[in-house]
């Protein structure tokens, strides 16, 4: 809870043109061939930076991270499958998913049978082509529709994968917007999967309008965002950077934030963490048909965010979630499946979220004896009608009673069903009258949050 | 929970006239017109004097209180809407809702656009007259049905408030009956509605009776009874003994307890302090129909008593809620709304609690090591008939396995299910059996639970 | 929870020919006449003793134990109801729950009418004889089928108990496993009921099955199996062996382990003692149609385990709770009503939780920062076919993130959902590979969890 002097203003909003620039920057990602290493990464942080004062890391192949070694850097030019003719069957520059993401190289003539050991097609979805990767195991391999391999009738194919695997560095992406604190909250996306839009285009393009949209705040906590590639990145980034971890307040894990789906949201490892209860305050709101997910060591970065070694408040907000929908990791995850305006949804959400984090306090009710008398400062509904839109007394009430120096925002909001931005409207009207402080205030010049400014 | 060293006796009972003598006192204060000031107020609490030694305060005008000031005195002597002939079409004479309540002296000639700016009708229910107050904005104004308010087609009105607004004072009436601690539990109703007879000259009448029941018991506690105007009467009493408080062990205010509906019972702000549990376990036994209200800071007094300043164990037993029945707050809140019989039970269902509150307490089982032989004690069942009702065995068997000394009858009944009634006659037998004892007791001299009387 | 320095192996199963080995203990238990004294008991425990160790101890009539007296030893020889004529209308030798068990020894001719004040009947069930006793109150009396009463016409009867009742003994037999720690687990089971089957030749029958069972296992806790007559022998055992009673780490009653019914499992008094979590994750996974019961201060012998006095970690798992199946405490808890199959299903219900007390501690992941990397230790699945199954990925990553030092298996496995012996399985390989080490360990030799051997 922010326990700093002074109460930031509320009402963050994303600029009216966010949706169309979020979508207009996954449209340019969404050709480039990404993994865990390699150039793709770069190109994708280097159209970041257009956008955002990004650092950009690089981390040599063979470095040490915690259990892991940074691995060979894999860089893939071209790739197919031919037939003996020269024909190509399966070709990477038809799509970046037909070469096996971290193939190794290979050009070879092989037979129908050992080309099938190294062919993944999805007999479900016959048109798709699914996404695979060998990151840990040399191998080569292709990936296919099972349409396109069903059409695979020679005996021999020749096979070729033009990329190189060797000694380089893996590549990520760190942006700190500061705040008035130290504390940081956190904002992580993964930046490793090819052209596939939802899992994680959508993530990326929403992390960098938020934090466009910060840049131009202030705000009490220090925004952390980071852009890595999956798993190897995050665990990259936690080892050389394990001190810094103390100042983590919470984060949220970016992913799947562009579909047409309700929202879901895996909890952090403890459950209970103010994230947990920013969100879950947030989506009961405004998201009433959004779903919980408890935390489970799977899925995404908050894996490692959320091991035993770090137990960080780290929760993940989504769409649908990875694996609930179909086109999840196949070709159909492409650039039809997300839109302006969900990606605008998600980061308005996100956006609300933030807005908890930083107005959530505990404040004082300064006549705790009874209830002060509302109708001589105005804030109590008169005889007859009002020619205004008065603050609900009941929510003034509530602010009220529970301001005991006990109860912040957030748990005046669980305990009375009000919105958070229906009580900071509340607080703003009663700090006004003089009938409520911060809780920790010794403060003299206390600002007053935005209530009364026509949200 | 009551520590002292005698158990106090159980089976508390109104005497059998209750009924009729709580509904004889409402019939006798229906005509009076009371205001949160004024002589209909020092009528009403003479006429509870004649029943209870009551003390009346009077607070002048003027006096602060907490954030409040005593507001000047009210009283009406006659009021009216006449048509230019002399004819009155809304008459204070005729049912005293009519006059706005606290309404400012007027006598002018309006215009019907301008009177129909201070007149206050219910459309949806064409018959009725409504209550409306106007306390702290002077104003002037009548109430009158729809229907009324229909034939008033006259271009201008004479418009007669005849009362006087002016410096005087607030009356409340108190009374305590001492118990043998200094403790109190605080029952406290509002008696400044007019002609309305629900709310709340049920619950004026069945603190009466309460406190005339009382009067004659021997109780571990004591009982402090508020006779006061709705919050600024509650307010007043606070600010005036806030030192006093802190011997408040809990309390309930009585409002709407006349009506056919089934209990309600809000909660404290707490939520689960002894007159929660106390109520909550005499409703569960006796009125599985009840409704549970969790605590919300609105309401009638207990919005005071649990301010934060004071967050007192205070919670509101009634039937049907203020607001959730139509005839609420109109001139349908009437005589034929209550009966005799409805105010008995709700007496009744106070008493009931008041025994829980009373008998609440600790004891120790005396053979806590295996059970004991209850069969050499005439306690347990022998083969065959049984020619008289025995204390059921597994009453017996809960009592003793959870008397330990950390668990009260309140925690037994709760745990176990039985009624809190059936505990103490269990209770009876086993100090009777020298089975068990008070768990604060270094006691002598224990006086038994009349367990055994036939109840 | 198991703190010592080795994990005990894991897999605890029964002998093949458990199952009919325990149905030839209740055929051979079957036709002795059995009481809470007298040589019935002995001769049962004498054929116990065949199969274990068992140490008889005999407690003198009048001894005293806590509240009670060990009563006179009953012992009955014959038992009849005759006409005039000699014939024998109900007869102890054709069923010995025809006399009232602890009948007082009896010789005369009574009128029909005195007769029936002595004969307990089941009208319901006009086929079978009910069970009924008379330990305390001496009587005597007969039990029989409503049928047979229905044919007693005659004016007059001779009633004719054989039976001694005078000062002897009470027996109840006692086997202690050692184990590596003094901590005990009691297994208690009553040994007082006659011709009835299920209550409880099922559960002795099961006791001492589960006792050979354990007699071969290298165990972390002592196992101290009880053979006792209801109540008054868990009262002398308690009142004989109350220092002892410390050392217990929990326990059950076992009881009505042979009928075809759901099992059902009644909690401890405290209620969330490990006894009662071992045994409800061992239903959730293998019986989810099984039954919960909260603690009530009746039954067997839990009673006097979890009296306040005592309040050990005693639950009861059975199958048909006592009173549940109209069979019950009649004739018709017969041979039939129990299967050699339900027995060893029990049988197999009661090892698993005793694999769960053994096996439960806690782990320390030894790579607590991120998670480690499985792949290049074989923990992960590879690209394309396995050909062997593997350990759960998702199961290993629970155990590596909940292993942090506070949470043991039996905490996982109500967290993640997975079956306990699941999580065995991945301790066992992530010790196998240095991953996890006991949180108790400044273990140099730490025995691994056979997770691997092919279970």
């Amino acid at each position: 809870m922010n326990e700093s002097s002074s109460p930031p203003a509320a009402g963050y909003r994303a600029a009216a043109a966010a949706g169309t620039q979020m979508f207009d920057l996954v449209e340019e990602l969404y050709p480039i061939c990404r993994s865990i290493t390699g150039d793709g990464v770069r190109e994708t942080l280097r159209r970041v930076s257009e956008r955002l004062p990004l650092t950009v890391h690089e981390v040599p192949s063979g470095t040490a991270a915690f259990d892991w070694t940074i691995p060979d850097e894999w860089n893939v030019r071209d790739g197919y499958v031919a037939d003996l003719a020269g024909n190509r069957v399966i070709d990477f520059q038809a799509h970046n998913l037909h070469v096996l993401n971290y193939s190794e190289p290979v050009d070879r003539v092989v037979t129908r049978e050992e080309l099938f050991e190294h062919l993944f097609t999805l007999p479900d979805r016959p048109d798709w082509i699914p996404y695979r990767t060998s990151y840990y195991n040399r191998n080569w391999g292709f990936c296919a529709s099972a349409n396109q391999a069903a059409e695979l009738t020679d005996d021999e194919y020749r096979v070729v994968v033009d990329a190189d695997l060797e000694p380089g560095s893996l590549t990520y992406g760190e942006y700190l917007k500061r705040g008035r604190s130290e504390e940081e909250v956190l904002i992580s996306c993964h930046v490793c999967h090819p052209s596939l839009v939802n899992d994680n285009l959508s993530g990326i393009a929403l992390a960098t309008e938020l934090a466009r949209t910060l840049e131009g705040l202030d705000t009490h906590y220090s925004y952390r965002f980071l852009f890595v590639p999956g798993t190897i990145g995050s665990i990259a980034w936690l080892s050389r950077n394990e001190a810094q971890t103390a100042k983590i307040h919470c984060g949220l894990v970016v992913v799947c934030v562009g579909d047409a789906g309700a929202f879901s949201y895996k909890k952090s490892r403890r459950g209970d963490t103010v994230i947990d209860r920013a969100v879950l305050n947030v989506l009961t709101t405004t998201a009433p048909d959004h779903k919980v997910i408890e935390f489970y060591p799977y899925g995404y970065d908050e894996r490692q965010y959320c091991s035993p070694g770090f137990d960080l408040a780290v929760g993940s907000l989504s769409r649908t979630t990875h694996g609930e929908y179909p086109e999840y990791h196949t070709s159909a995850d492409d650039l039809s499946f997300v839109s302006a305006e969900q990606l605008a949804g998600s980061l308005d959400t996100y956006l609300q979220v933030i807005e908890v984090l930083e107005c959530d306090r505990r404040y004082l009710n300064l006549s705790p004896k009874c209830e002060p008398q509302l109708g001589k400062r105005g804030l109590y509904g008169a005889v007859g009608a009002l020619d205004q839109q008065p603050i609900d007394v009941m929510t003034i009430l509530w602010v009220l009673n529970l301001s005991d120096g006990e109860h912040s925002l957030l748990d005046i909001s669980e305990r009375s069903g009000i919105a958070f931005r229906d009580l900071q409207r509340a607080v703003g009207a009663l700090l006004a009258s003089d009938l409520l402080a911060p809780a920790d205030s010794a403060v003299t010049d206390v600002a007053r949050i935005g209530g009364g400014s026509g949200q």
